[in-house]
């Protein structure tokens, strides 16, 4: 961990997007007397990233509502330097220096006393042939939404092919329908959504169904071919199969963007990310790491992991931030919380589903229940599917999967609370959950998964 | 407690809504061969007294929609002799029986091996002038939610007031303004809903006026009377004026129903409710108590406390029931989660408020924030008031209160779950709590106001 930071000592941050300025943000509350200088490669800082799906459906908008705060605001309040255009080259780890190239091609080498690195993650685009066609999108930054929408504006698409069927791919399903578009999802798992276990996912795979998304699982996309009259991708070949189509989007998963950190002889971690300690300090003493291009560590399992979440972002940043000058801040581990829109299902997870928790090679047991999500009486009440893990014999609680048309969302962090506290499902059976007819029955969905849970323990 | 109960033996239960129904359910699940009597001394069991509010409104209906089970149901399918019209008048702890008086005018004296009181709470009647007059009402019971329901579907109340402003009194003032009546809220404390802090109260006091209701606070109702020509309560004297009213709504509290075990000689604990331990034994092994008719353990304090609510009283009946015939079931104790639809408010608390916990001794901070209910940019975000109340010099989180139009009512059940693995500010900020841009802002208004917390622990 670094030392204190002198008096008008220098930190340089690499990445403005969200972990990059938390950090940032953070260092300069603590230290009004320090520089500190923000490279990012690109021209969009603070931008809701998870927006973007919502974006290109028109429902969020316009374009500027996207971005919390702009790169004025950091400069003018924050008194942050931000630099836009500015790639970070290379790193000195002994020399405590980063070559940074500016647009207009002119290079700078900055000393520092602290360096974060918030890097984020890359789209992973499939090397398959004619990727790299007009009309095929990945889609990770702002640049790539601004891109998708302006084709989906021109009405040059009616169909559209997506490939990934986790998150980002259902939710940009969910938003080209919206444009009234015929939307194609091909997963090459046998399951959409596969960070969920099988039982779960297949009520999403049915209210894909039922909302006219056709969905290809276990398929797989080999090839994306023109139009016999345009140089824009027409066709994508699916298991030898040719499906028409007018554009397609790549939503397979990101990597960690970690090469400024291998160049500078950084350590990898979980999944290829930078290995940080729970004060996001790397290898390097006074190089820290923040986001989606580092580690962190699981709370279920006490094992480093990589699940790249914006929330987590944040959260480390502000760490790193404070760690680079001086403080002694940590990080307590991520529960993999995530939940989801998909049309009109609230989708959520937390900790390990069953599948995880054997690949982890725990006995893990599991029980579901349907339950309502409003006292039986009360109209409008919609049943909630919802799945707990636990650990057998002992009871500790592992995770849960909640899905349904309303009361999911908040839910799902009622059991991330539990996991942080290193529950079992005994001790969640007792929380004291709030109960009023128009919002749950008496006996809470996550009481009645936790109960049944408990009768399946075993010694 | 109870030994094992030997085979054939018999558990008598007196009461058959929420407690009692649940205790002799959990006994029959566990022992197939024991003899269960339920006395009941209505003709109603096992029903949601929770929504009789929205049965009144007309949202909830018909009246059958309300009751969870028919007592057809427990005596076929459960082999549960419930008897209604049935009550019990004196127990005899030393002989182990207890006296029951039939509708009919017949008595019995019933032998016991175990027996679970869930005589439940009786409304506070204020010994005021014309109280027992036509056209005033408690609401309590099922047959209360009727008596008022009849009254307003025969057209003859245009205005009502109502006298309490708890949660009762609030839902009741929604119901009567959807049924189309004038409503005015009398309340004798500075604010309504007094169990919240002022500052957070006086939000659902604005939404009560902005929906139309006349409240007046610190006000006192000194008598009822009747019209010139009718026999039905006419006016309300509140401090020295006289405001007429077609009805009047009493709301202003229960007391637990103890005259039986009193007469038994049981001792009484927290607020006169019937003393009983983790196991909800009393102070004789062999009687038992569960629900509103009982005190629990209150798990941010670790002292006794009585808090009636339909959860505690279904979880309570749970342990009972199986502590009765055998078990050695602990109930966990209470956070006194309670939530509420106040119009268009979702209404929420858990554990202390800080006029609470200094009350109790405890040297207490808070945080209060607004934030939103979903992402700054997605559509029909809402504010969301958060208000996290903590121990100063140790960070230990006490409780929390929230208001807003979403969002409020299941993220209360995270801090619920905090406060049940007694977690610090500290520890509820690093919740791993999900976000996605319909449902939450990156930092969920649970993690900021904890984050606000921390700042004011001190040392």
């Amino acid at each position: 961990m670094p030392a204190a930071m002198r008096k008008g000592g220098r930190l340089v941050v690499v990445g403005g997007v969200a972990a990059g300025l938390s950090a940032a943000s953070r260092a300069r509350r603590l230290r009004p007397d320090v520089e500190i200088v923000v490279l990012e490669k690109g021209h969009d800082v603070s931008y809701a990233a998870c927006s973007l799906p919502y974006y290109i459906a028109g429902v969020v908008g316009p374009r500027k509502s996207l971005v919390v705060y702009e790169a004025d605001f950091f400069r003018r309040e924050r008194k942050i330097d931000l630099r836009l255009g500015a790639e970070a080259t290379a790193i000195a780890p002994r020399a405590r220096t980063v070559d940074c190239r500016y647009e207009d091609g002119s290079e700078e080498t900055l000393a520092y006393d602290a360096l974060v690195l918030a890097t984020g993650a890359r789209p992973i685009v499939p090397p398959l042939p004619g990727v790299e066609m007009p009309g095929v999108f990945p889609l990770r930054s702002l640049p790539d939404g601004d891109a998708i929408k302006e084709f989906v504006d021109s009405g040059r698409g009616r169909s559209a092919i997506i490939v990934g069927a986790g998150y980002i791919g259902l939710e940009m399903a969910e938003a080209l329908v919206a444009r009234g578009l015929e939307v194609t999802l091909v997963e090459k798992l046998q399951n959409v959504l596969s960070t969920f276990d099988p039982d779960m996912s297949s009520i999403v795979e049915r209210e894909l169904h039922s909302k006219g998304v056709r969905v290809l699982t276990g398929a797989g996309v080999e090839a994306f071919e023109p139009g016999d009259d345009s140089p824009s991708v027409s066709y994508a070949l699916v298991d030898g199969k040719r499906v028409a189509t007018d554009m397609v989007i790549l939503s397979v998963g990101v990597r960690p963007r970690v090469e400024l950190a291998e160049g500078a002889g950084l350590e990898l971690g979980a999944r290829g990310a930078i290995k940080v300690d729970a004060r996001q300090v790397t290898s390097e003493a006074s190089i820290l790491a923040a986001g989606d291009c580092c580690d962190s560590s699981f709370i279920v399992t006490g094992k480093r992991t990589w699940i790249p979440l914006g929330t987590t972002a944040n959260r480390q940043g502000k760490v790193a931030g404070e760690n680079a000058v001086g403080g002694s801040a940590r990080f307590a581990g991520v529960a993999g919380t995530n939940i989801s829109k998909v049309f009109d299902l609230q989708v959520a997870q937390t900790g390990l589903t069953e599948t995880a928790a054997a690949d982890e090679g725990l006995t893990a047991g599991s029980a579901s229940i349907t339950a309502s999500s409003r006292a039986h009486s009360y109209p409008g009440a919609r049943p909630i599917r919802v799945k707990v893990v636990f650990e057998k014999g002992t009871g500790r609680l592992l995770g849960a999967q909640m899905i349904g048309e309303e009361g999911v969302v908040k839910r799902i962090d009622v059991v991330a609370a539990a996991l942080s506290s290193g529950m079992t499902v005994a001790e969640l059976a007792s929380v004291d959950m709030g109960y009023a007819p128009p919002f749950s029955p008496v006996w809470d969905p996550v009481l009645i998964a936790a109960g049944q849970a408990l009768k399946k323990i075993g010694s």
